[in-house]
């Protein structure tokens, strides 16, 4: 058997913690698996003396991150410890700066740095793999970068925050308002320490960037993500959107269009019937669809101590077997600095607005909307008991610029006692 | 950029044509993915001058499809001919003898000759690559021999034959019996040569071998396999099913139990509100268990030329990017020998019965069950206008050992008209 791949594990929190519960519980089964011993040399964290329910015994104890990436008896360096900068992003260079390959669950830090990382990674004969950055324990990483690699990637979707998946559908199911499930996720310890980071999209933009860059090869640009967050989804919209036969999901969209490559995390409506209308709480699903495969639909838990370790683990098989695959698929001085689509693909779209008591408003709103070019589908005005009238309004297929101007145009007329919502209504 | 990894091409079918397709217009894309280029040197199949809508200008041409896989210009041999034996099993021995890796889509090669092949390619140092032998262009084998390699795998499941659930969810929506939807599936060109692989499960129950094996680390064990086709389904049973909330599906379950690896491919009821009761047509569908990433579900088309094709490549790829992961994930000398478990793990299970239009026929049947210990959760009489009764039952959770003996049991009382209809309840 060859020799034992070292691991050098910086961060022990839950997925460093169930990755040391791996080594030690499975090393029989991983070593028939990789064809050679998986053992940890050394780990990191910030704080020593914490029980963490697994023990540390044999393994070299460093304060320093950097320190521990640099170790000789390390092969690979493991960061765990997030951050899009600072000490995870140090000692990642550290790491291939000293020739060792690199599994992370670093979105945050590879959506900003992936493509200098990965350059670096290239030149020092390292690979970097991030399984667990993306869907947690859902291996689509591996799924797009080599089992659909035949394939003209033509999109990617998907849910990929459990906990705005689990605020939403927990709307749905207690008729609770957002503030109150936003807390009880907090309680539950499902936020990031910046809840915007999950609530805001960004956390899920980060994963899409990733998935996008391996799928259109073009160098990762999260700045390029179009983000809009589900803090003002509110239970009326939920109700409106299920009489249509739709649930609402901060869902990912990334695709190469003629104008370029359009990337979108927002709350949609989307068919209540449809695999992504179907998804519950904290799961994740991912959608790919390339030019050969039509469409894979995978679906797994997005977060927590087995499923990401798992992920983690996945990729340190795979250094383990030899298996050395670029970051994103392809060399990274290969990837291109891809065109941003600049405008979203014209879709449906669902607005509510309040409208104010006056004669002749919804007259001036249709007007306004027509004005604009975007053409009714279908129009509801609800019973209204005090003085502003609840509209529901779907779209003809529209684009999202005159539907902008169209929205402008509204808020000016003052017939709107609060600024309208639209969500786009995308076909999955 | 390195070499080219040149491909040998053995069978032309419609997935040969789409493997040529993809290697033809791709080249640019399958370079940059794979760090080399992908050609084709040879190609093989029964007829020559057929025109298959795609050229074979610039590829040598074998008759034979041993000569092929020996050829010096060839790095893989790609079986794509199909047949467990036969020019299939022949070539695939020849080529490892010539010491070239394999990828093929036959799952009945491996099926029976797996561990035979695996050894083989092993002490030739080949790899032998099959993502296409299962489940079409879902990634699975991929995603259960890597992705999930840290894990104790603790069930496999799936509908993994298409073109059963075809006729079963036609047979739903159209309400035409099985016979005639038998017939539509043979002139779409959806069944095989022999149309009981199909319909028997034992197609679908060979890729529940070789995933089995991948799982739990045994040799495939294909004879192993408890197969019931899906010939005897009747439009009453799906509409029964129906009634209680339930579908049928040909579902493939294999774990492993405290008495031995459980491989079962029978036509079952699952929930209708679960994501295996939701497939419709010829969509495949995997579930991956594992101790530490819960559930991972993984959906898509289980045949046709894309799909298939895209499975293939990806093996390819993953070849002319250096990875050599062992047939089944791990050396197949190290593969046990898993002891049968030789009973279904305990459920509970759906009876139709038609009952003569005798006195006391019914409670007689109720008797029978309960002497062998299997209880009754729910039982239905139907009105009937002939003289027989046909009778619905849903038990508690019972041995099948048990539920034999009962079966047994009624049929010797001689109060009914037809065989027992028995199809198992699975909890998914």
């Amino acid at each position: 058997m060859s020799p034992p791949l070292r691991l050098g594990i910086a961060g022990l929190g839950t997925v460093g913690t169930g990755v040391v519960r791996i080594v030690r519980q499975k090393a029989e089964l991983l070593a028939r698996r990789a064809g050679r011993p998986i053992t940890i040399s050394a780990v990191s964290a910030r704080t020593r003396d914490r029980d963490r329910g697994v023990s540390l015994s044999g393994y070299a104890w460093e304060d320093d991150p950097v320190a521990l990436a640099r170790r000789d008896d390390v092969d690979v360096f493991v960061e765990l410890m997030g951050g899009s900068d600072g000490p995870a992003k140090a000692a990642t260079e550290a790491a291939i700066a000293a020739g060792k390959d690199v599994v992370t669950a670093n979105k945050a830090m590879l959506a900003h740095h992936g493509q200098a990382l990965a350059l670096a990674a290239e030149e020092a004969g390292c690979v970097i793999r991030f399984e667990a950055a993306v869907a947690g324990g859902i291996p689509v990483v591996k799924a797009l970068t080599e089992g659909l690699a035949a394939n003209e990637i033509t999109r990617v979707m998907g849910v990929m925050n459990g906990t705005c998946n689990y605020i939403l559908t927990r709307m749905e199911t207690t008729g609770q308002g957002y503030n109150a499930l936003f807390e009880e996720a907090d309680k539950l310890g499902f936020l990031e320490a910046d809840p915007n980071l999950d609530v805001g999209g960004i956390d899920a933009g980060h994963k899409l960037a990733l998935l996008a860059s391996i799928a259109f090869g073009c160098r990762v640009d999260f700045d390029g993500v179009t983000l809009e967050g589900i803090q003002d989804i509110t239970l009326d919209d939920i109700r409106h959107a299920a009489d249509m036969g739709y649930r609402i999901k901060l869902l990912g969209v990334a695709q190469m269009t003629g104008r370029g490559l359009e990337q979108r995390m927002s709350p949609c409506l989307v068919p209540a019937q449809s695999p992504l209308g179907q998804l519950e709480g904290g799961t994740n699903m991912v959608v790919l669809e390339g030019d050969q495969v039509e469409q894979i639909v995978l679906r797994g838990p997005g977060a927590g101590m087995g499923p990401t370790a798992s992920a983690v683990m996945g990729d340190v098989l795979d250094i383990a077997r030899g298996a050395r695959i670029s970051t994103f698929g392809q060399p990274a001085g290969r990837l291109g600095n891809c065109t941003r689509a600049g405008t979203a693909t014209p879709a449906p779209y669902y607005l509510r607005m309040a409208l104010r008591d006056k004669p002749g408003a919804l007259a001036r709103v249709a007007t306004c909307l027509g004005e604009a070019g975007v053409s009714i589908d279908r129009m509801r005005q609800y019973h209204h008991d005090d003085s502003t009238a609840p509209v529901l309004i779907v779209t003809h297929k529209t684009n999202r610029d005159a539907l902008d101007t169209a929205l402008t145009g509204i808020s000016r007329l003052d017939v709107l006692a609060a600024d309208p919502v639209a969500l786009r209504i995308e076909a999955v």
